[in-house]
């Protein structure tokens, strides 16, 4: 087989065969397939798509290229959550614990932040809870106190790794196939039974419309149809931050304040739609009834209560939480109806405060961030507050930050749940 | 500005400002775009396609990267000519001297084979021409005999050799505005006055089919015309070899053939197309006025002088040729008229025998090839020879010649010159 004929092939918009896939995949991960050669492949399927068929192949050859997490010993079965990723978005630290508490079983592997997405890890580790453990003890834990989250464990799906990072790089992220078969590689690797996909659209997030999120939903519910595993898509806005707080410490806080049965409303909403469903998948009982057991647990701090127990198990203290002492409050200059939030944006001054990673190796600043009063819809009055700022060693221009907002004379609607597709 | 953003706007089909080609182009060559990045850029290209603008802007931008030839001090109008490659093409060995024989300035600077298609370079130097000499030594050369043939000289276009070595191996050589661009800015970078360009067209030659070769033909017509040059496209037939020759000195021994007004019809009748309008252009007369001259010239040896004379200048000598010993006469299995040619086939088998480069760097048996028999409408009986093949070390399969025939019961008629497509 040759490399270039295969590029060739796709590049005149043929179906690629599974060995020709088997072949760049593996060939890409060994070096004889080179970074510029993977990289005009990848930019053909940007451009000329990939059938179901190829799609289905370059997920499992991607999963067989490396270590597969076998949770078989865990009791009951185990439902994963996978978030697209998105700015303010705190939702698995909540939803953990929320789910735990109603006696389902949850091991959980999160990645770290790159770019404006925060990430599950880091927040965690933001009040001390050690993220690394051995895959024994990850089970054990899970089988103690229903609830385990840890970093990534085993060398799983590689091909994956590599190939992200090329298209990191190459502006061959945006592909619908590419970016299903990527992430059900992942969940699929990571061995749990079932899986609840949080699908952010909106201008903060990789997927900008509708559409685009309907038909990667519908190809990743198909892709588990065809690895026996059963997938619920929840497409959720992000043409606004979820919730108010932005930044490690912040999110913290913000979450402990949801778990607590307060926090903000749209937090509260989704996690309450998301932990239904997980509840009903795990425990094979109605939506509703599962709504009910998750609702009462929130009120009656059964979840904060398991989430104190989470941290403590894994070495960690909420009274270790810290936030930046410079805050200052950014004012409107404007009056009326918050239109339109640049949540990217957004999600970029806090990565450059020190929130977030430019490059991989970067150390983050848990501290800072930014926590919204005002968000799409609200009313605001010159000189009335739209968010404060928490900065430490670096600076920000006000200039930048209220760029972020547009502010009119209609009221806008927003919703928060846009779509739930199941199988 | 930011190599990424620069992907996804050709990835997304926009049209590239001059800024951001030239941001591509010059990265590339410093190394601060990578590989892999250019890769994504130049399928995104291929798939999408460059407009006028940004293939003219191309062209400058690589032509602006390197050396440029002042012929300026070489006496009256200097017209070069271009083959864009094809199997059994020795037109330049001819073309070289009758033109010059015809008292029009001949400065050429040619290159190696790679592949199945020839070199110049290496048929000249197969009867020890010496292809290397100083730009004062070519200009007086070609002051005082009208003629010198040299390998690459100074650092011409290194944009667009490093550009195209990475098309060779990610399957982006076949697109229209890169292949005018890089023809067009070696072409510019050399220095002639006018320009001819032998576009061949068939199953043997880069451009598959007519529609694409008007295309390029009218795209670097218009390029050379941005650039103050007259251009000038006779697309030619390459769904058979030119000629009956493949191979180092067989091609010398046939090119000998025409310039003594001998040797295969194609031959004679594309080069002296070819040499006509050469001559016209370059003493601006009518081209039947410069035809009368070139078939005189053909017919009364001076040419064939020219070519002599040529040769002794830089150090070779025709006495020198030689072929392998070992000669085969493949016969035919089949009666019939030949219908189809499988060109590339034949050139690759050519290069698998010692004949031409895998890689840049091998070294080339200027002895063995294959002569031709028969061609496309001839018919051949069963057991007559279709072609003898002149090997020494390395051996090839009957099998695999033969099956680069197709025999059938039809005459197929055939016509060289296809199309001239002139400013």
């Amino acid at each position: 087989m040759d490399i270039i004929k295969i590029i060739e092939n796709k590049k005149n918009g043929l179906e690629l065969t599974t060995e020709e896939i088997k072949y760049a995949v593996d060939g890409y991960l060994n070096g004889e397939v080179k970074d510029y050669q993977m990289s005009a492949l990848l930019m053909a399927i940007v451009i000329n798509n990939m059938s179901k068929r190829e799609t289905f192949d370059l997920t499992k050859i991607m999963l067989d290229s490396g270590d597969k997490i076998d949770l078989s010993s865990i009791d009951g079965v185990v439902v994963d959550k996978h978030s697209t990723g998105g700015v303010g978005d705190k939702t698995t630290l909540i939803l953990a614990s929320l789910v735990a508490s109603c006696g389902v079983s949850v091991a959980k592997m999160s990645g770290r932040g790159l770019g404006y997405t925060g990430g599950t890890i880091d927040k965690l580790e933001s009040i001390g809870v050690k993220t690394e453990m051995t895959l024994d003890d990850f089970i054990k834990q899970v089988n103690d106190i229903k609830i385990a989250v840890v970093g990534q464990m085993g060398n799983l799906v590689p091909a994956d790794k590599k190939i992200y990072a090329l298209r990191d790089v190459t502006a061959t992220v945006e592909s619908i196939p590419l970016i299903a078969s990527s992430i059900m590689s992942k969940k699929l690797a990571s061995g749990a039974d079932k899986i609840v996909i949080d699908l952010k659209v909106g201008n903060g997030a990789l997927i900008k419309n509708i559409k685009d999120a309907k038909e990667l939903a519908s190809l990743m519910i198909e892709i588990g149809k065809d690895n026996d595993k059963e997938v619920v898509c929840i497409v959720s806005d992000m043409n606004q931050p979820l919730g108010n707080a932005i930044g490690n410490s912040l999110e913290v806080i913000e979450s402990i304040e949801v778990l607590k049965n307060k926090g903000p409303k749209d937090v509260r909403e989704l996690v309450i739609s998301l932990a239904s469903h997980m509840v009903s998948m795990a425990k094979n009982i109605e939506l509703e009834e599962a709504k009910k057991e998750v609702i009462y647990n929130l009120k009656n701090n059964l979840a904060y209560e398991k989430f104190l127990s989470f941290v403590k198990a894994q070495g960690g203290n909420i009274d270790n939480i810290e936030v930046a002492r410079k805050v200052f409050s950014i004012k409107s200059i404007k009056e009326g109806y918050i239109t339109k939030i640049n949540t990217s944006k957004l999600g970029e001054i806090v990565k450059l405060i020190g929130g977030g990673r430019v490059n991989k190796e970067d150390k983050i600043n848990y501290k800072v961030g930014i926590v919204l009063n005002k968000k799409i819809g609200d009313y605001v009055k010159k000189d009335e507050e739209l968010l404060k700022i928490y900065l430490e060693d670096k600076d920000m221009s006000i200039k930048e930050i209220l760029n972020c907002f547009e502010i009119g004379s209609k009221k806008i609607e927003t919703k928060l749940i846009k779509e739930i597709i199941c199988q």
